[in-house]
């Protein structure tokens, strides 16, 4: 019995420890963006350290303006070092009223198809992610007493609050972090049996606007039309937006945007796509978005404007004839290829403030931006895992694009100099950023699995 | 001493145990659009009905579907028999935020100028209105034994929340409530020095729609443009329903609205209004809505459509890339002259189902309606009003439009066949359905004195 079959072997046999942990973490309250999470966000932080300490990581909670990091280093093996990425932070769990159980008290179900699957906000995005590797090189270090190659483990508690102090601690903590390929298991597979890893994601720009006007809520009554309604201003910025085929309409918007090329477009058709089975899964049937572009091209190659959230005036039971003082909308643009998210923001404030008509003035507030990202995929690093996911799964593993923004594959790539395999055990439908969260029993089996076979080929 | 002075002065030497009664209905929280308050709501029905029994009244809590109604009697005099309508339910108080005191927690303040007001939710609209009129009762009653004239009040639990249960009640009650004429204590002076009697007032027409699309909220980086968004698909419904100068655009919304006749408008022009002053208050300068249409002509004789509320997605704290199942809009139009609620409603409706697109679906929730209502001058309850509330004050009180909406008074007019006296001592800056409402002590005070004068004089 080779080493790894040891360790894939003790990596069965304990499954249910490592679900125990997963357990543990899921009920810790890491909603960043929240402030009112802030302690048990650093819980989690501390609670990672001392578990990657427990297996013989040097690790510390490093402080930020915001939520810690915790950064763990096992350097004592030789070979292709990797510099790990995981966020420890969740989304929050609102609208509560739709879950069909308490997010933060995990629990293993059973799917109508006989799977099993891990209930609980975070469970996929990242928590139950990011422990497939730590689990993996709990399993080593257990079997064999030390990990194959040298490893860094880093975990982000601002994921999804804007990441605003991890540039800065890349730059500060540079010599820590040197290695030569960084991983992420923070995406999905390409469907349940086959393992993908993603080599393009698009970039992020995400801004918060304010539309104010009377100094308080008004009576619609006395002031009706004759007062400036903030609820009709920011609708008609916000259905100025796209036109009627889908096109964002800020000047500038697709700069950079390049069209797919013939081969990319190719080989997505390939994989078998099923725009119908996509949209049916969550009750839609008819693509919206761009006219005359697939839905994958949409979500891997091109640019959007979505409103993630808008609200003013009373939104209560019954009805309040008022008109609001000032309304808000949260908006975010995924960006592809060279768009600039800075250039992004700014032509969208422009496009904004033009639209605001006398007696309003509008408020703007960063919400967290990062470019896209595309790494080549003929890097050793790259096939070794390819190799490694597809032997696991006996299935050959897919390289894709994803829809998605994780900022610190663009930020690892431009202050570290490293290319980013990311490779992930997410399912379509895991429900990340939505009620019910859940992430799949064999994803969080055959992901630990998984690793603990690429850091035996690295 | 006449009789309806020594009336006026146990008014002006009681007026703290007014006030005190006042403070006691102000703490009761009769929220009538939130049913977590549907319990204090009937307290304050009780309330009423007890303070009216212990002045003499024949009074009594009347149920309905929702919450229920006070009628009381006193009908030993004879003359001109008066039906008065107030109601003992409020807004809510939310943004609760915004108050700089508890809503339901009242007390005087001294205003800047040096003037005194009263702090609280339902302070103007309805509490210490109606009390006006109940205090002038209780002094005539406690003076000389009983009332000049017979009276009949009538006070109602949900003018806030619809009022869906009055009309019924108004038919089965029609007996009951027989009388000469309606005064209703819910309307505004002219401004702080002139008295008014309100002559019309424009209908209202509300609905709550909900724009749905996919079955759950959706990740943005997943589904972004291939899936519908309620939010975009809101917004330009809301963008649609006026165009560029103020109109509204659905189709036929302004059958039965004639421009108003030269003498209406010869007549508001020599109230001196100040556009600036009026909208100065509030922290605006340049009048919105229809172009070309002053201010008053805008709020007293133009039909609007406000939206009173909106909301859809992630409205916390921070940001979240979702794309919500749902975005949901409460919509108001204040109409005027002959137009029909009915058609209105049904019009509006057909315009946003044309707007929502494949893979959305929207849903309908009538929020309550009322036709507007004007009423003739000439008759002797207003000439004599006039000149009682002129007297009062020392100044010539006016008769003025009014803005708002108080489907009652077109429903008495419709069902009892009465004309409806409608007047009120709120001032503009009274913040009524805003946070830190006030009224006037000065209105407290006078308005008693007033209604005083006004039994005596019918």
């Amino acid at each position: 019995m080779s080493d790894l079959e040891k360790v894939l072997a003790h990596i069965d046999a304990n499954l249910d420890n490592a679900l125990a942990r997963l357990f543990e973490t899921v009920r810790m309250k890491s909603i960043s963006t929240d402030p009112a999470y802030a302690a048990e966000t650093r819980a989690c932080a501390e609670w990672h350290a001392r578990d990657l300490a427990s297996i013989g990581f040097a690790s510390s909670v490093r402080d930020t303006a915001g939520h810690p990091l915790v950064l763990a280093t096992d350097h004592e093996a030789s070979g292709t070092k990797v510099l790990f990425y995981g966020h420890y932070d969740v989304q929050p769990a609102d609208p509560l009223a739709l879950w069909s159980h308490d997010p933060f008290e995990p629990s293993i179900a059973t799917q109508p198809d006989g799977s099993k699957v891990i209930l609980g906000r975070g469970t996929a995005d990242d928590k139950g992610q990011l422990l497939t590797f730590v689990e993996a090189c709990r399993a080593w270090k257990a079997v064999t007493g030390k990990l194959p190659i040298p490893v860094t483990i880093l975990l982000e508690g601002e994921e999804e609050s804007g990441g605003h102090n991890l540039p800065g601690f890349l730059d500060e903590t540079k010599d820590e972090l040197e290695a030569d390929v960084a991983m992420i298991c923070d995406t999905g597979m390409w469907d349940k049996h086959t393992p993908a890893i993603t080599t393009s994601l698009r970039g992020l720009c995400a801004d918060e606007i304010s539309v104010h006007a009377a100094s308080r809520d008004l009576h619609s009554g006395m002031y009706g039309s004759a007062a400036a309604n903030p609820n009709h201003v920011l609708a008609r910025i916000i259905a100025d937006l796209r036109d009627a085929d889908g096109r964002v309409q800020i000047p500038g918007f697709y700069d950079g945007v390049p069209e797919p090329s013939k081969e990319l477009l190719d080989g997505w058709a390939k994989l078998g796509f099923s725009e119908k089975e996509f949209l049916g899964e969550v009750g839609l049937s008819v693509p919206a978005g761009e006219k005359g572009r697939s839905v994958l091209e949409q979500t891997w190659s091109r640019p959007t404007c979505e409103v993630n959230g808008m609200f003013g005036g009373y939104i209560g039971d019954g009805f309040k004839t008022v008109i609001p003082a000032v309304a808000t909308a949260k908006i975010s643009f995924r960006l592809v290829f060279d768009q600039d998210p800075h250039k992004i923001r700014a032509a969208f404030r422009e496009f904004v403030r033009q639209r605001v008509p006398a007696d309003c003035r509008v408020e703007f507030t960063d919400m967290g931006s990062g470019r896209a990202v595309t790494f080549a995929v003929s890097g050793p690093a790259f096939q070794k895992t390819l190799k490694a996911l597809s032997e696991e799964w006996g299935k050959e593993a897919a390289f894709i694009g994803g829809g998605g923004s994780i900022p610190v594959a663009t930020l690892i790539k431009e202050k570290l100099g490293l290319d980013v395999v990311m490779a992930g055990f997410g399912l379509a439908d895991d429900r990340i950023h939505s009620p019910n969260e859940k992430y799949s029993l064999t994803s969080f089996h055959k992901g630990i699995r998984s690793w603990a076979r690429i850091l035996a080929a690295l």
